[in-house]
């Protein structure tokens, strides 16, 4: 099979795993397990639980124990896009062609439904514990990037600064925090994760969050690139969006030139760092450039 | 010291605690900081970490390793509070006389707020890892009643059936639904968490969620009886809320008498449970009992 094949039967795989830890929709609170499910279930490139769990199998990682938190990171990705939809941020009605879960459950739901989803993303993590109780020092290190990554010093911090400077204007630095925190913090918990629950050293974890940060920085630009240079057929989503809700993006501060230069030397420099580990994992090689090379 | 006089700088020291776990409000993202610092240092009862430290030190727990939890669980109720102040939840603009987060702070604010919250109570939790390796197996116990408590099997699951019945009318079964859930499981998740980072058994575990659920009860069945029976100045908040917002409640369904019956029963049962237990913690029972029976 080519990798092609190959990624195809993984995200049906993890969509199987992510069917296994979502709660099972009974009793009188039923309704918020349908609206958590409801949004998880909407599709997606599934690309965090991924890229943690060729990371763990990179660093040589066998058995369940990464299960849960590749559920846990995709619920915390989908929980923040949930919110993100709301009208009082986004005001998104359609995401991937379906309706958003507010407009289908009501804005109280879709308010409970995304704080239903971050809770649960703990609470299926921890379940890591009975499935590896010897890795309990392991799991605990796991779960303390999985906050990190997710909250204020993370996507959160992130999407704040993203929202306070709404119609202000960016410069260089504070786009690329934003980058770095709202889509680079979930790849670097997603990697790390991966790596430090196979067991890879405190060095090891280090290269590994260049390597994320490097891949979600790359991943956001081609993004911003996409919108520029993709027709909406190709893209699957209206394209020039940025430009309608002029949106400063490392297009329009650097150019498209340069913007394309720089996913060329970001990317790069991720595959080096990656084959710097010395280890083998050729499905996540090709899966970084594809990433960062796609054209939707 | 009187207990009173005791509960007065037990609140101190648990302000202190809280304080120093909140994050230092600097960097693009300060905002977010100040809002979760505004919301948390609004006052309150300090009801659960209080409950938390005093159940830990009736099994005899020393040490700091049950701090990070109070200060976690302290955020969780206050997130909790923060979402359902929302225009789209409760719509209130005061609480504890001072302005909702979101009235200060925005909307889209008070949204990234209350998750931020959330998430930095696990952020907070985990450092328990750093305080106490050795109890590693303890803390990972405890942050899974902390997450199972607060998510849609606990606190989360209580509010969805408290939105979704809003208007319709309850009946019994429904309403003691309610209250174990919204009300209940953070009070048992704080005696709890408190019981087995003190090393208590797992049977010892269970008795203390059964005492933490009687308390819980009570205090909001008590919660009901003062809206009907205080004065404004007494509460210091509107009274006759529920009846305005034609909202049934332990009273409108079961009548003043027989409300203020079942908070005797309920709350004896919970120090007759406490006592069974014996150990020793006067603190602990006064505290239970000042609980259910207070004026405001």
């Amino acid at each position: 099979m080519n990798f092609s094949g190959e990624m195809k039967q993984k995200v049906n795989e993890i969509e199987a795993i992510l069917d296994e830890y979502l709660p099972a929709a009974e009793g009188y609170q039923k309704q918020i397990m349908e609206a958590m499910a409801y949004s998880v279930t909407a599709g997606g490139k599934r690309l965090r639980p991924m890229l943690m769990q060729e990371t763990f199998r990179l660093f040589g990682g066998e058995g369940k124990v990464v299960e849960p938190f590749m559920a846990a990171l995709e619920m915390i990705h989908t929980y923040s896009l949930v919110h993100d939809d709301l009208p009082a941020m986004d005001n998104d009605e359609y995401r991937r062609g379906r309706k958003t879960t507010h407009v289908v459950y009501g804005e109280a739901m879709g308010i409970l439904a995304g704080d239903a989803l971050l809770n649960y993303a703990f609470e299926t993590a921890v379940k890591a514990f009975d499935i590896a109780p010897e890795k309990s020092l392991q799991i605990g290190k796991a779960l303390k990037i999985l906050a990190e990554k997710a909250g204020i010093y993370g996507m959160i911090g992130g999407q704040v600064v993203d929202v306070a400077s709404c119609g202000k204007g960016l410069d260089e630095a504070m786009l690329n925090f934003i980058y770095e925190l709202k889509t680079g913090a979930l790849i670097e918990s997603a990697m790390m994760i991966g790596a430090v629950l196979a067991g890879a050293t405190q060095e090891q974890v280090r290269t590994v969050e260049k390597i994320a940060s490097d891949v979600g920085i790359a991943f956001q630009i081609q993004d911003d690139i996409l919108d520029v240079t993709s027709t909406q057929e190709e893209l699957g989503k209206p394209i020039h969006s940025d430009e309608k809700n002029e949106k400063s993006t490392y297009v329009t501060i650097k150019g498209l030139d340069e913007a394309a230069k720089d996913v060329e030397r970001i990317s790069e420099e991720a595959v080096d760092l990656l084959q710097s580990l010395n280890l083998e994992n050729p499905y996540l090689t090709w899966l970084i450039q594809e990433l960062v090379h796609r054209r939707k």
